[in-house]
């Protein structure tokens, strides 16, 4: 299994870390100490070496920080983690702050009066948050650099990963290298720029063609890197990551170096040097600075570049969603075969599900922890099952299942919900006016230009004719054997970058009603330009394609309200799904299959 | 009649006045001088005694501006402008430049390699505009200030307007005068600011509940005023735009200036002073550096005021669509009952139009020039027919009408594409898209904090569909016997302005297909709040509440493309027009209306 169930609740040990980390502060006269949830490389993963915040708070949520005072402690969480902080962390030692309602520079200046120390480690916080600090805070604060405190009394904290960095073969990838090298360091040179600085494990995993195994669920391996304006890149690992075949693969125009070096290997730079002040450590800035090179602030180039997925990408990613679908199909159709009487639980339906996933032979991992919350924690948008929280599924009952799978030709997420017997008026009306929302974008075609806002009220107008909504956005980008939250697109009323052809994304509307029962539709589609009809206008339209393929539970649907387009939309669907899927299942999920897929 | 028809063609004094500006720029040492299309008050509308472009250059429409040089001239115009600048202008004296494609800081600093002298009338540039010029222009030019060269050598320039300012009673209103500053007095005071400039007349009109005649089809006196944190305010107007009804009405808090004396006034204020830098002239920022006075920049406070209208407001723009509404049905019925064998052309059909709000007896103008374009001249959005353009109407042809009118109690905007005859499929189909992106806007609701930008898609989605597309806002704001086109609020791609219960906006999705059809149906509508369903959210929603009352033409609607919920708004707004028009029309007209209204 890759996935793990067990309850984390109020850590016992806290009191005495916490108690340890202000001795330390004591004896290097600290006034503070922040403890972020990022590692050195900002994603949304952290290897178990960097569960710095975890291992103090016991929050394990992917998202927060702490700051810690000499008398106090606060931690500050958002929206989506508020009720797990107050289940996992010891009230008595750290104040639970939701953010943005509270801001951690607030906390800072009503704290104190009198001249203080703020201490914190440069790696792993972003150019732009402690610039923000700074230009915020009062005077009588000042901020220091320091190594982290967490490391140093941390004794037991675990080795850093040595698992091999490998290639990614040109049948995933669709384009050598030194082909991407050469690209990004035209944009370099086209602007100016001598270098770029690369942060993020996973943009330098797509421009060498290489991928890892040191974060739960993204593909990647640590790693820091630059790019120069010839196309030549200088790759910065942990020796024991590189074997032979690695050192093939990446060639000449890829110079390894000790991840140790990195550092010093900065200062040697010249020319204007690019960095992303969203993303690098603020270590980075400093060091530049004291080594008197010039740089500028400008995006990661590799973000757009690795966007627009090409032909071999998509290509793959078809295979894999046949094959997922296939997986999900054969746990659809066991859970649904089972009843009346069906009795299993969340963590069960997730253990089945990865058992169908890993049953295809090509599963890497899943490419998320399994969102199945039942009932009531459905309505939890990022329900995770725990032992304590696993509910017995019954008659009755509505069961949304949101997962997917990391395979070399590529990543996918999914979402169904499914009734287990026959289920309320309410659930089925608030399921149907999700799908018409989902439909709705699946059937789109709009001009070339327009961005994930600009289209995301197309998904909740259905919704919201009812005086319904849903609080999250209405899709992610989804990365090619990488993260499945990938940007820089998204269908949302916060992106504003225009959607372009091969871009992948999910489209995902949902409903929740607290305390009571949660629906999500998940499919992932991709951007495509449009055949020109006969009157067509003079301009470029765009598309979906989906990719996903299982069937939507016709229980959960009302037919009287969907339209003919809809219902035509559907049918098209569910054909397809079973013209994909059947000659490559079991018997019984066949047959169940083509029960599931019949026209409506 | 309000309109008028002349064909403005190509000036043959053009050559004269521009030698005689060339001799002033001359004379004062000048390498080249702009003429703006703006007054003082930067609004849609100028004076006569302000079109100094146009008598320089004959350019009349309402955007644009020219830059002389000694020996070459351009006239920048947006596309809307490019065919009319051609026609009317001399080409051979004024070279035409597209905005934004072309921008007037290029074509400067393309121009001058030495060191170079430009002036400008500091009057009739914003702040915003200049600061622009200076933060990108070359370092070997240098901009000057200049009383203006065109008011010099322009020897029959009309005189000022002397047109009375007058009450706007509270019966339409609907809050006293002394009210409203003491609201923006509040507002200012609680931001710590003392005063603020407001140079535009229409929010000045706003505040004082004044109208006046100065400019065409916005009612309004031009003017400049000042209101304190105390909410007094300083009105500075022509004398003899000023009697005692007017003075009687604005009472003790109001003092009023001659217009001559605004300058020196600016210079006696102290505090903070709060000025628009998008909409004040760059004269008030010189002039208040000068007298050392504080200011700062921050959007006129009246335009979020000004723009929820007030119960009795909205009950008087009820009322003013219910006359209007009658009006254009009386036009309709004449018009569609002559066919077969119908031959009237465009001037005749505006003039029908107007006489027939003119008929209602409380016209006090239109409030624009009617856009009557049939077959190829609709598909030109800002067309305005003239002795040259003019088409005689027959059978088969689709005439496009967008006009409205300037009532006490409510300003008005509706276009209608009718079918003389039977038309092609193709306009039946475009027809139809257009409908029910109307409609989708009609039908919307939506949750309270997203703005036009959020929704605009939802006009365009049927378009979008076939392909097609129109290169347009889907609406704009309307004032309150004000502007027909008054901000924040618009339903458009780049509008971030929340809307809010009491705006009114129009929603006009088109089609225009060149040189050969145009499409648009208009309906003006407000915001208001929901009511809120059964197992309604716990959120705000907003909807639309319809204000114009005219049918479509069933002729130009293909029904089979309508789903249900389309035909049931269709039927209901048709229903609803005849029974609120039915009572106050002339029998035939309620003959037509009845037939025109049956439900599909």
């Amino acid at each position: 299994m890759f996935q793990t169930f067990d309850e984390k609740t109020v850590s016992e040990t806290s009191k005495n870390r916490i108690y340890l980390l202000r001795e330390e502060m004591r004896k290097k006269n600290i006034d503070a100490f922040l403890i972020p949830r990022n590692d050195a490389h900002m994603g949304e993963y952290v290897s178990d070496r960097d569960k710095r915040l975890e291992w103090l708070t016991s929050f394990s949520g992917s998202a927060g920080y702490c700051i810690v005072f000499k008398d106090k402690a606060f931690l500050f969480v958002d929206g989506r983690y508020t009720i797990q902080a107050e289940n996992q962390c010891d009230e008595n030692i750290f104040e639970i702050r939701n953010i943005p309602k509270n801001s951690l520079i607030d906390c800072i200046n009503e704290s104190f009066e009198e001249k203080a120390l703020i201490a914190y480690d440069p790696w792993l916080h972003t150019i732009e948050q402690i610039l923000e600090i700074h230009s915020n805070k009062k005077k009588n604060i000042e901020l220091i650099e320091v190594d982290n405190f967490i490391d140093t009394i941390w004794i037991d904290q675990p080795i850093a990963s040595v698992e091999l960095m490998v290639p990614h073969l040109l049948k995933y990838s669709g384009q050598v290298h030194t082909e991407k090298l050469e690209i990004i360091g035209n944009i370099l040179s086209n602007v100016g720029q001598s270098n770029v600085i690369l942060t993020q494990p996973d943009t330098i995993a797509w421009a060498l063609n290489t991928r890892g195994t040191d974060l739960i669920q993204t593909p990647v391996a640590l790693c820091f890197a630059t790019i120069n304006a010839s196309g030549i890149a200088n790759l910065f690992i942990d020796p024991k990551k590189v074997d032979d075949e690695l050192r093939k693969h990446l060639g000449p125009n890829v110079v390894l170096h000790d991840i140790k070096s990195f550092s010093l290997f900065l200062k040697t730079l010249s020319g204007i040097v690019r960095i992303d002040s969203n993303r690098a450590p603020i270590a980075i800035k400093h060091i530049l600075e004291i080594a008197k090179v010039s740089f500028t602030y400008d995006s990661d180039p590799i973000l757009k570049l690795r966007a627009c997925k090409n032909k071999t990408e998509l290509e793959g990613s078809v295979q894999a969603h046949i094959r997922d679908g296939a997986a999900v199909v054969e746990f659809l159709s066991e859970i649904q075969y089972a009843q009346p009487g069906f009795l299993k639980n969340e963590i069960e339906l997730v253990k089945l599900l990865e058992s169908k996933r890993y049953a295809t032979g090509k599963l890497k991992n899943i490419s998320f922890d399994t969102i199945c919350g039942s009932g009531p924690n459905a309505a939890i948008i990022h329900y995770r099952v725990n032992t304590k929280t696993n509910r017995t599924i019954s008659l009755g009952d509505v069961v949304l299942i949101d997962s997917g799978g990391q395979y070399l030709d590529g990543t996918t997420d999914i979402t169904r919900t499914i009734a287990i017997g026959s289920v309320a008026e309410e659930v089925i009306d608030a399921n149907t006016l999700v799908l018409k929302g989902m439909i709705a974008i699946s059937a789109l075609r709009f001009p070339k230009g327009l961005s994930g806002r600009d289209i995301d009220s197309i998904a909740r107008q259905a919704l919201w004719s009812k005086g319904l909504d849903f609080d999250h956005g209405t899709g992610h980008g989804v990365g090619s054997f990488l993260s499945v939250h990938e940007g820089p697109q998204a269908i949302s009323r916060h992106n504003n970058v225009p959607l372009e052809p091969g871009m992948i994304i999910s489209n995902e509307p949902g409903y929740y009603k607290k305390n009571s029962f949660g629906i999500r539709i998940e499919n992932l589609i991709y951007v495509k330009e449009c055949l020109r009809d006969k009157n067509h206008d003079d301009r470029c339209m765009l598309e979906f394609e989906t990719l996903t393929l299982a069937p939507f539970d016709l229980n959960m649907i009302k037919v009287s309200s969907l339209n003919e387009q809809e219902i035509k939309w559907l049918n098209n669907y569910h054909s397809n799904v079973y013209k994909k899927l059947n000659s490559i299942l079991t018997k019984s999920a066949k047959k169940w299959l083509k029960a599931a897929c019949i026209p409506i």
